[in-house]
């Protein structure tokens, strides 16, 4: 039914998350109506990516000359405390609190099978390696992981692996998110709002 | 906080029909992640679509060397009967059913202001040509237009605009889809359920 060129845009689109095939098929008839102009436009904005480079550090990206991303290179960011995190969403959104002065450590998403991934492990034994060439130990290491059931036995799994290398290890804390109504919070979390009262 | 190609493919994407900024970011980090080759493979899925082209008499894609796509070009369709639809997706649902032996006209997506665009005026010219063409008037032109409040209104418009072109002009059934339970079905639709019980 379709040509092959409509066929490969929806096979590869369909692949990228969060997109399905009724999307990819809906996108590719978008794109063929918006004219030649804008095909090639998207095209380059995609092939563009290939200029962006991962950090050597932190694992998130960049596009400086070295292997260091803008926060890993920032010389006001301390060396002492580090925040483990799954995405680079994740970052984005901690970055704009403005209120947190170290480093980061992207794992990548973690599956709901509880074990880490190998390319989760050598980024783990990557931080292992930066904190033994920084002395041996930092002062705090934060498992910025989702509160989730997976979430935290991963967080444990994190923690157990990441022994001695800190004098604290921590995670974010739980309570009522700003703008929550006491009524509709789960019981777990306001368990947790009651322990942790400020 | 992003580099520039990061930054150009999140304002690009984010341009695209369903997908929003958040899911633009996310889909730039994926892609990032997931390596040169797939980002240069996803370029050019995009970048091939420049090669689709667009029906001179229905307005679906094809990649034909002549300007039909390969329904208008099928000799064993009627040239007789012509729906109109909104989208390509449309065409290919009603294909589906492969009950349908007429032509289509795709006359793009309805605006829910009651008006047609300058370029679904334009489409519906060229289909008043064509029928001029093959003598004045056709058989049946069915109206494939959702049956929505907006929807109604437009099919209302467009068979105004088509009057004395055919000697019928008509609209997809309504009533209970297949699998539908009556105790669910809203009052318009049960009504012309029972004003057109089969």
């Amino acid at each position: 039914m379709y040509p092959e060129s409509i066929k490969l845009f929806i096979d590869t689109f369909s692949k990228l998350p969060s997109i399905g095939p009724r999307q990819a098929t809906r996108l590719a008839f978008h794109l063929v109506n918006s004219g030649k102009a804008n095909i090639e436009e998207t095209s380059k904005a995609v092939g563009n990516l290939k200029n962006i480079k991962i950090c050597s550090e932190c694992f998130f990206i960049h596009s400086n000359s070295d292997n260091l991303c803008n926060i890993c290179r920032d010389k006001n960011r301390k060396n002492t405390v580090v925040m483990i995190i799954e995405k680079e969403t994740d970052l984005i959104s901690i970055e704009r609190t403005k209120k947190y002065p170290g480093k980061y450590l992207i794992l990548g998403e973690l599956t709901k099978s509880g074990v880490l991934e190998s390319s989760q492990k050598l980024r783990l034994n990557s931080l292992k390696n930066l904190i033994k060439n920084r002395g041996g130990q930092i002062d705090e290491i934060i498992i910025g992981i989702n509160p989730t059931t997976y979430g935290d036995l991963n967080a444990l799994l994190i923690s157990k692996e990441l022994q001695g290398l800190s004098k604290k290890i921590t995670r974010l804390g739980r309570g009522i998110p700003t703008g929550g109504e006491i009524e509709f919070a789960d019981e777990d979390t306001l368990g947790q709002a009651l322990e942790r009262r400020i």
